[in-house]
């Protein structure tokens, strides 16, 4: 067997270790595993394949980032040429990537990436690729999985800053904002919120009333606690009104931003206190996986080596109560894992006494 | 309502931030909350109780060990004392607690604990003092709650001493040993042996064969790996006959110990390799907690004032799929939480080259 | 003997270590030491001074911030007060503050600050408290002072945020620009740049050319790498033309910033690379000191204590090749620690073939 | 230029950021770089001989361990063979070491070892071989040099061990001694046992008498304070009598040891408190190299680079006052840098009140 693997999308720690779980294992196997590069670039100029042996994985699991790197040109159904005139023009190369596929003899393709990479790979499996999916979202917002890796890694990071901004909020009396990653769901930003004793968490779930979190603020001075942290997810919003700032860029991408740093200038001028704010921004992304997305990616790395084995393709690895399951990928993608209103950390999280400002 | 709270047995990671969630989600409540110390000690000598309010609690939840401390006579239906002889004899003092339980006005006990403090609080239970139970084993073992607080430290604690002995490892060529916790199950030794990219796994669960080890370690050399790392659990022991050290101690403690030095010393002798051996012990259980501990322990005791306020005495709280669950204290003492041996890590580990010397 | 004791300025690792030494040293003499809380505030309030028992510190080694809070309102020879019309004025109530402190009986007072902290402190001396100085500047730009606390703590923050900015800027050919604190010096850019294999450094002292940062990144990439980490000094400033974005605020503090948005910037449309900009602000001030700043604090605090008793009054805690120096507040103020253009690390960075911009 | 480097005695972290630090300072001129494996064992045999490119030393800066390997025969002038009828001799095999390094037209050797393999560097100057030395030893004994790298991490490794004791210990009220490196001087036990609150240090340089190391447990009772944190050097040692316990091993090698075990068996004789023991070992070589020593093994790789530019063949790399200085090998060798009891390390402990069993 010949196996070919590529990782889509934004990096999330654990990405190396999944590789690594998979060339392992399929090396166990007797199996072959090429690396694509960037996305499905490698398939498209077949240079950049890279053999991978256990030899070359060995020392990766601890590892930030992604050796086989990302696509940056994206989605072969939709691959951006540059014409002769200068300008820049769709076309769909994905025959040639599957020409490619099959001329390189590969059996099977384990796609690691997020719900558009798994979009792109549902279309490959019609086409005629034999696809693993591994779902990649540091937001944890793919609801055919209860986890996926590199979630546990960002909600440390944004929790250790969440701790070093108390240690400063105290001493000098100010608020911080700190703005953290999910732009459709809050599950960052309530995990590292509860874990950093944050005084608010503002969620896309749950539209917030500014003056709400400013009446949170309040009422802590009056028990003494000249301070506070409030945590936004970058896709929270306001009840109503927006005070979101959305950034529409010439590729087309919509980027919400910006959120920390308006409720910052709110909270500032509704209460008078000393506020600032700080986005974390990449640094959610980058560095080594903790133990517990390297355990979950070197799981799902080998579990993608069995589906093969069992010819379960078109599915994708997904955990569910600490069982690895088979997911169809056609009803995994498109299905947002929000955070349920009723959830027992949002219940929590209110016994704490954490507002969310609505 | 006014609560009285206690922690038993070995201190692990958490146990300040179940702490931190009992007392800030009593007081959203406005109950007032008490810590008695030294496990029942407090009731017993009620000199020995604290008020514990918000401000008292505010900057705990990182805070490794237990603020209240923990036994140190242990169990008050087997109470030792010292008698005007000298000698030591066993009486029940069980009475006197609950006597003084009500004579303080308590209306409930959120007892923090492994088996053993669980078993004492069914008892107590039974005496008429209503009690809310919260597990707390580091090593995972309790099969009532699908994980619980302090564990993920301790495997976060174990691989990064893995880590560190990896490099030095590799730098000598030597194999080296390592024993993690873990009396009677390999949860430990198993998820830090896989993160820590361990070469063999020794588990309680999986009576190993010195020589099947040795091979591992032969076959290493072979493909050019000229060391290797060989993660026991403490309670680990051989197919058969049993290399096991076990100390039986005057205060009738049996402890068993020393089989990861005897796995190196018969590693050493049968390949000739140059090997040393490391026993973590206590570094396991110490430490600030991790984000995922610091969490499920805030949920582990928002939750414990939740079944207060809801009647659910005598149960234990406990996690199922992200759910919290009430247990019935009786039904979760004695049932051990094993490593099934076809359980998705155990698989993942083979598929990924470790041995598990059998 | 019964001292007083002050943080001032912005918080530093480090600053709670050197309380405790304080404490624990002078109890150790039979001396009593009090916290005035604030900066000078304490000494305006008495309400706001509290006693300091080796109790009360003994766990806040670790500990980030100050448990004594810095100063809101600064400096007492221009405080601060609202009229009656709801204007600010500046008053001197300096003579306030030396009244409280005779009347309260204090024998000495250690003021722990920064240069701003330490000017105000040798005046406060001319007018006849009894004053030792302990430095304290993040950006180690105190000349008298080899080191100083939270200095090491900073690069290590930093350069642990350049790691995991690596990682991305791998995965996704990127230039990521990281901007750091350092308004007059670059040492923290330096320092963490060099640690962090940074491939560009910007830094005060070395005014930089933008066409130059972007032939080292076309460099790269003819070498075949594909992405660079750009590190900038708050205070970089460009040849000739300035960049720089300098803000008035109205309290008169003039605010450097956005050097290294507008840095990316530059880089982006230059070079058309895909550019990203990070600020780390206020998580280099935070959390727990490392293990060399939390020695060195507690050094300090010891040396303070002994300088005390030997009459040193007037002088400034500082360290010099690994021995305590006692040096005249009124020579350490004013002068600034930069970084030596032919300091070994300059040296070394441009040996790695690390580009200053000029 | 050709340049030749090896790595000598115990891994020390930051081997590999000193290896990376010499790749590219060489190839910045020019120079090719090669790596002898394991010691001089790749001068013997010359297949252990490998290219070293910025590539592939890219990442390294932050990996434990070396990448070439340390000897495990050791001294070329004194090498064990095994003869015909399995016994092991002695001999010298320097002179095919000296004709390897002239066959294979090798410049210079950047030795980086500790005092023996510098010894070894000094007699290979002799024969011919124009060395570089760079002085490596964990436990930061050489006197030429005011700090070596992996010094700091290793302090580091052993106060984050003593914080997790911390918290176990005060929870049971246990003492809890830890034995950390240091055979012949406290440097480690000193810096970590101060920065980690210890209660007790016991090193080398100061004969301790465990009578007084108890009755500082007893005192500690006194004032409330139920446990204690011992940290003992490995070389400690009592007044007069002698409580070591030497393992004279059969390869001649003198082990001492178990220092710990033994001061914690007499405490807990003498005290009656419960005692623990944890010998930290291999754990405080290994890891990544924290900021501060990967900086410093920069500097010292890229100044051994200047060294050969500029001729000064013989001299080791050495820091005073921030400083790189060219010092002579031989006057470097065998000097030991021990604790100075008048350092004021020293003094600051005993300022805080610790004890040194003196």
């Amino acid at each position: 067997m010949k196996i070919a693997m590529n990782t889509g999308g934004g990096d999330a720690p654990g990405l190396n270790a999944v590789i690594r779980g998979v060339v392992l294992a399929a090396s166990q196997k007797g199996w072959e595993v090429f690396g694509i590069k960037y996305g499905y670039q490698g398939l498209i100029d077949t240079k950049q394949i890279i053999r991978l042996t256990p030899e070359v994985v060995w020392d990766i699991t601890n590892l930030g980032g992604t050796i086989l790197g990302t696509a940056s040109k994206g989605d072969p159904f939709k691959y951006l040429v540059r014409n002769s005139d200068g300008t820049v023009a769709e076309t769909d190369i994905s025959d040639k990537v599957v020409s490619n596929f099959k001329a390189l003899n590969f059996d099977a393709l384990i796609a690691i990436g997020g719900d558009g990479s798994l979009r792109i790979a549902s279309e490959f499996m019609k086409k005629g690729i034999p696809i693993i999916g591994i779902p990649k979202t540091i937001d944890n917002d793919i609801s055919a999985t209860s986890v996926t890796f590199g979630f546990n890694t960002a909600v440390n990071t944004a929790t250790e800053a969440i701790d070093r901004l108390h240690t400063t909020a105290k001493s000098h009396d100010r608020v911080m904002v700190v703005e953290v990653m999910g732009r459709n769901t809050g599950w960052i930003a309530l995990h590292s919120g509860v874990s950093g004793s944050a005084d608010v968490i503002l969620i896309p779930e749950i539209p917030f009333d500014i003056e709400k979190v400013c009446n949170k603020i309040r009422q802590l001075e009056l028990i003494g606690q000249n301070y506070a942290i409030v945590v936004v997810a970058e896709g929270a919003k306001p009840v109503g009104g927006d005070i979101t700032i959305i950034e529409k860029r010439s590729d087309g991408v919509v980027r919400l931003g910006g959120i920390g740093k308006k409720v910052a200038e709110e909270i500032a001028s509704r209460t008078g206190k000393e506020t600032r704010d700080m986005v974390l921004g990449h640094l959610q992304r980058g560095g080594a996986p903790t133990t517990f997305d390297r355990l979950l990616s070197l799981r799902f790395g080998a579990a993608a080596v069995r589906f093969i084995a069992e010819g379960k393709f078109g599915t994708m690895v997904a955990l569910h109560s600490s069982k690895i399951h088979a997911v169809p990928i056609d009803e995994a993608i498109g299905k947002m894992n929000t955070v349920p209103l009723d959830s027992d950390i949002i219940l929590t999280a209110r016994s704490l006494g954490i507002s969310f400002g609505n």
